[in-house]
């Protein structure tokens, strides 16, 4: 007998806790598991020893089909980034303590491009020390953007809701007579793929949003304009969008109020401006800000149980393969029918890298994406899961009642 | 035979189609009926004679179906205010010819204070001029602020639609160790009723949102910033929720860039960086923008079903009773179970007036709403559509497809 231990890492997914269930649904398959730790606050749990027997707080399936529906991270989650082994050892012989006082053999690190830097560096160390304790990564986050892996979980929720909104905001902006423009602000800082994904409209005949704009390519302030007035000719209320991590104006400048209060605009309020300043239409900016990572009432069951399934498939890789160091991945068989089968990847395939928008899926004028852009997302958004409510609202579980 | 018309106007709501629709199922009822026109941007349809015959557009159960589940207004809006028909008749005149033209007996708008003002001017034309031309408002408006009905239609999803997101926003806000301030504007610049229906996550036992600050009280920044220092003794994620129309230095002040281009300031920003700069802490402000006027898919059915019943009731108030000049209203009967009837009121009783959020309502430190408050919200968000989705997103009813 011996147990093993999951925690979550980085920003908050729709998805995070499908994994989360899914690590302790395929854990449970195994009757040499004792107990499935759920470290508090990513790594600093295990730094701290704050761990939580999953077994006493995931009771029953209503328990486990609330928390796969429920946003963010139960868990908590962290920011913390390890040093090196050789410089600050520190750390590390807590974790192995931990791992040791607890028997824990074999550790389950949800998270991004940084929490798979913390699972390269746990195993390499782990491997050098000749401590058996498996490390093993399963990719999460809604920028979709981890090497190796077709999609990364929590991206399909994020995409369905972005669409949804974007969608209503269509709806939104049609009513009046005179012309306009709206600018929807989506996350993605170094990475477009999210906001790309708003193109999963046009499957349904929707023109709009009429414009997207990614960081993989040179933003110019004239050509968005013109693009903007050109598009002006064609429809009445023009819907464009942006990327927060295009390079604009915004963000390298400071605002200051009447009080000298500084403020960081978004690139949103940037370009609402500039249209405002240069073309003098109505306009206006939408920020989606974090309910595109969280807005799990209209998250993608696809995602859901493709976060589970890989949580699941992490600990049979892990306790039947051996395997340590990896991460786990999602490799496309095809489109129609949508079939993804999981693999792994070597973890210094996964860490500190980041995947980007592919160029040939962007349009030649750099402002929309193409059609095999379109046939990439639309699986990935398919299907809703049976949201329970209580009171009219949405039933999350909760970890402290 | 005789034809009627309906028109919507105002700002978009996700309920404002279902009373399009209960106006339309309402006329379908009776034979001496002939044409269902919708005009096109509210008034200025009539003016210019721009009228869509309704019969042709919405032909099946399934349109209807779709067309109750769609945001905002498909037959467009406007903020068209009527002058006096002393000084300014000439719109007057080309009303009643469109009417007079196409053999209209009955119009119907539907819209907030300021359509029913239309509607006041109207009908006192028409029987000032002895026309027997019904006219009747239909009450909407996401900001629950119109006198004389217990509530609007519109209100209801919206603030499903705010509660479902603030719960999410709340997970969000807890995942990592340090302590943080979460601030939620809401829209609502006169009354507070939808930041206030923020209350019903209470239901659940949840605390947060821990404040709740409306424009029906006087605003303090020192207050504020000792409630949220108060606050975040006994939360670590301190979540508040501030309606847009709130007093503070935001909107008062305009920011600049370093390229001269100006901004306004919201509250939710402006309060976010008084915090930063006084407090010091993490803390970052969420603008829950159109989406909460628009964001159908997570409507409320109970506000959906009484929009489309107070449209049809409308159209039985014309012909049946032949009422003129009223406002259709909700009369709440009782909260446990909930039932609520559909009575008149005398236009001018609604025109260009507000109903504020009621002061016994707030509590006495003016930060949070009573468990009245609470019983006042919770039926209006109660049950769910269910939703069409095709290729993963939810299908609107569309005019032009």
């Amino acid at each position: 007998m011996f147990s093993i231990a999951v925690a979550q890492s980085g920003g908050p997914t729709a998805a995070i806790n499908s994994s989360l269930c899914g690590v302790f649904s395929g854990a449970q398959r195994y009757d040499e598991i004792d107990k499935i730790y759920g470290s508090e606050n990513g790594i600093e749990g295990i730094i701290n020893d704050r761990l939580i027997d999953l077994k006493q707080v995931i009771k029953t399936q209503h328990d486990k089909d609330l928390l796969m529906k429920t946003p963010s991270t139960i868990l908590g989650s962290c920011r913390f980034k390890l040093g090196d082994s050789e410089k600050d050892e520190e750390n590390y012989i807590k974790i192995t303590e931990t791992f040791k006082r607890r028997n824990i053999k074999a550790f389950f690190y949800i998270g991004g491009n940084d929490s798979m830097d913390t699972v390269l560096k746990l195993d390499r160390y782990f491997k050098a020390k000749g401590i058996d304790i498996k490390v093993v990564g399963v990719p999460k986050t809604i920028d979709n953007d981890l090497p190796e892996t077709d999609h990364t979980p929590g991206f399909g929720s994020a995409a369905k809701y972005v669409a949804t909104s974007i969608q209503e905001i269509i709806r939104d902006c049609r009513v009046y007579s005179i012309p306009s423009v709206t600018i929807v602000e989506i996350m993605g800082r170094d990475a477009g793929w999210l906001a790309a994904s708003s193109c999963v409209l046009r499957a349904n005949g929707e023109p709009a949003p009429h414009m997207i704009y990614l960081p993989e390519r040179e933003f110019s302030e004239d050509k968005f304009l013109a693009d903007i007035k050109n598009a002006m000719k064609r429809y009445k209320a023009v819907v464009v969008a942006v990327s927060e991590g295009i390079s604009c104006g915004a963000g390298k400048s400071e605002l200051t109020d009447a009080f000298g209060h500084r403020y960081l605009s978004g690139v949103g309020k940037y370009l609402e401006n500039i249209v405002r300043d240069e073309i003098g239409c109505k306009v206006r900016s939408i920020e989606l800000n974090v309910m595109q990572r969280c807005g799990s009432h209209i998250a993608s069951l696809t995602d859901l149980a493709e976060a589970e399934r890989i949580g699941a498939a992490a600990v049979a890789e892990a306790l039947e393969r051996n395997a340590s160091g990896v991460m786990m991945c999602f490799h496309r068989i095809s489109n129609k029918p949508y079939r993804a089968e999981i693999i792994t990847c070597d973890i210094e395939k996964a860490a500190n890298k980041a995947k980007y928008f592919p160029a040939e899926w962007i349009n030649d004028e750099g402002n929309n994406v193409t059609i095999d852009a379109l046939n990439y997302f639309l699986p990935l958004i398919q299907g809703e899961p049976e949201i329970e409510f209580e009171n009219g609202i949405p039933v999350h579980f909760r970890l402290n009642q």
